[in-house]
């Protein structure tokens, strides 16, 4: 059904057609249609969802959407959603609401899951505990086959996932794992000791998201099991949680690699002032580090108005420079990102984009020295400096890209913010005393 | 167990221990653990596997490994690997092989198995095609539930999933999709038709693997079907292999928009002349593409030398202008890449920038005059040609940032090669003329 349907159902008070036709569609899509009606046409056609649906539609819907759509419906519709809705989604939805919002919701659960509530929102931002859920399948070691079945037949419904159950001792210590694939190709009466997988792999509640999705890429799992200091299960991370995670550290560091504060909402939806705000202070703090390049080009202020050609190649020789740098820097980012890089491989780095930056630095200098010579009719000598700068440069930014990614990790700070922007500034001073170095020692000034 | 109790084990020649604990270990270690062992020890071990335990490890083995163990194992155990792999991890090995081992893993297909070979490889690189697998479950809508799960428990094992089972008609169309988990809960004597999803989300064997991606992080799903022009399933698509698309869409886009050919290899595995040739040719056609600012600045070359100052501005300008054009085109490249943002969002992106570039632009431009006038005693005049100069770059870079991406898509080209590097070299010059002609005009030369 798409929009136009919609409104016509709409317009002719189909209702039970309406319904019908929601109830066989995709949660997602349904929660795309009502974002696109006008708000009270969409309560009206929400209120028709039957209440597992509603809440499953309510988790796809933006925050103003929520919002809005919470500001509308009574207390008891409020409460209906809230006890249908995942620990994991209710725990966003409460991260995202206004204070009286939360309150409403707080108000409606019971002292034990308030208490878990609370335990939940302690988990740092970003990390597996903020992104894990209470709901799923544990089984004992005991049980047959045949019962552990049963008792997925019963509780499955509501479980994020059932197609990794959690053996645990009555300590909830985690004591092995077993598929829903396992379970049903075994025979009823075998035991769950003897078909669970005791080599289990999990994560801590404190891990970070982006390690936590890197263990799941390495292995292909659809749910991993978070486990707290005693090693009990507190919950579990499933598949389709941890996509939305890669997506958005992937854009968070692309946001930082090009010199802006990271955002989680989607460019369009983000208005114009967040936009300049998140943009604002990486240019004013880039625009007053240039100054320093400023500084160098007038203390060489004469040797620049006795040989006016140098300035004419400073653009290029920055913009290598730059290029140079930025291209380390963006696969050592990555590297450390995924898990390929570490800290300890710093050597190897140094010493690869070392060998790289000769070649790339050679090459390119030749280049320049042929064309200054032949196409642009520079005098030699002036097409020496040039050359030996380029190469000088290109090592230089190779190196200071490939490393600074590295010393930023080590203090702790995201390598991802030491990219293009902050190196291109760096290779800029760099280059230019570089350049009036070798311009001074060839030149003879 | 580690790398050293490996070899211990090894050493003592104790064997079935060290079979006993491979065999309880995730597959993924396993490659890991037999990959940082000498060869021929690497191929004792491997040899002591199980025959699906072995094709599994040998599916993580990197392409090297690949390449050496079927150097060194008979046809036979060649012939066993290849029955016990997955379809789409035979069909990566292939692509991977090179010819005199691909001959030999034909050789050994049955005649219709090397037909379907044929088809999966002429599908295009990065096509859903390319990443689907063949070992799904097919359902008959007339089966009870009953009838279904033992069809799983009978070729279950076999699968690359169980989760989603797809109920096909005698001409191989998909009518619908059932879960294992909607199958566990339902009645035995339910039938399939009545407990089947028909809206069904599928993909085409020609589409996009980033378009595929989006589909799944949109939905969450665990699988996706894939069907051919008839609209008959021709293979499905698990999240394990996505979670890899998206790993790898991400890290291509980080090395393109960073002018570097795009490289699946890590970089601690990829050689030093590889790496170099994957970034020595837009270095050189940036570097050369620098001329032309080179030619602005001769051709203003006696403005330079008779107002020197200004020369030391020019790095400044230049990369608050490159810094300013990365940072939009970064979020329209990305934001076409997850799907966010399309081609005809173009007016929007551009009205966007438009509105951001002047607030940014303006602020930058007060600071720098406020600066340029205090702080580094610049003369008026000089202030006010520089600071209009930076209001003018900041909004012709984010414009052209925001565009470029955006027409580049338009035009069948990647998006992502649109990014800092290029438009850096774009905005030099245009951040030049408007410098030289703003300072011709206002300084009266």
């Amino acid at each position: 059904m798409d929009l136009k349907e919609l409104e016509i159902l709409l317009t002719q008070k189909n209702y039970a057609a309406l319904k019908k036709e929601l109830e066989e569609m995709n949660p997602v899509d349904v929660a795309d249609l009502l974002q696109s009606l006008e708000i009270h046409k969409a309560l009206i056609v929400f209120r028709m969802l039957s209440k597992d649906l509603a809440a499953e539609v309510f988790s796809f819907f933006s925050i103003d959407m929520q919002r809005d759509i919470i500001g509308l419906i009574t207390d008891r519709e409020l409460k209906d959603i809230i006890d249908e809705l995942f620990f994991d989604d209710m725990i966003d939805i409460i991260e995202e609401m206004p204070a009286n919002v939360v309150k409403k919701i707080l108000a409606h659960a019971k002292e034990e899951e308030r208490n878990l509530i609370n335990q939940f929102l302690r988990y740092p931002p970003d990390s597996a505990g903020s992104i894990m859920t209470i709901e799923y399948v544990d089984l004992k070691k005991d049980m047959t086959v045949g019962e552990a079945l049963s008792h997925i037949k019963g509780t499955g419904i509501n479980k994020e996932t059932v197609y990794t159950c959690y053996v645990l001792d009555k300590n909830r210590k985690l004591e092995g794992i077993v598929s829903l694939r396992n379970l049903v190709i075994s025979d009823e009466d075998e035991v769950i000791e003897d078909i669970m997988n005791t080599d289990v792999i999990y994560v801590h509640t404190h891990d970070d998201q982006e390690s936590v999705a890197n263990v799941f890429i390495k292995y292909g799992f659809i749910a991993l099991p978070v486990v707290d200091k005693e090693n009990r299960l507190t919950g579990i991370i499933t598949v389709d949680d941890i996509m939305d995670v890669m997506e958005q550290e992937a854009t968070e560091d692309f946001q930082k690699m090009a010199a802006m504060s990271p955002s989680e909402e989607a460019y369009l939806d983000t208005g114009v002032l967040t936009l300049a705000r998140h943009r604002l202070p990486w240019l004013l703090l880039l625009m007053i580090s240039a100054t320093f390049t400023g500084r160098i080009m007038l203390k060489f202020e004469e040797l620049l108005s006795s040989v006016v050609i140098l300035s004419a190649f400073i653009p290029m020789l920055m913009d290598t420079g730059g290029n140079s740098g930025n291209q380390s820097s963006t696969l050592i980012i990555r590297g450390l990102a995924t898990g390929e890089l570490s800290i300890r491989d710093w050597y190897k780095v140094l010493w690869k984009e070392f060998r790289i930056s000769i070649i790339v630095g050679i090459f390119l200098s030749l280049i320049n020295l042929l064309r200054l010579i032949y196409i642009e009719k520079v005098a030699f000598i002036i097409a020496c400096v040039i050359s030996l700068t380029t190469v000088v440069t290109v090592i230089s930014a190779k190196l200071v890209g490939g490393i600074l990614p590295i010393i930023a990790k080590k203090i702790g700070l995201d390598p991802a913010i030491m990219a293009g922007p902050i190196i291109t500034t760096i290779i800029d001073a760099l280059s230019l005393m570089v350049y009036f170095g070798i311009a001074t020692a060839l030149l003879g000034l």
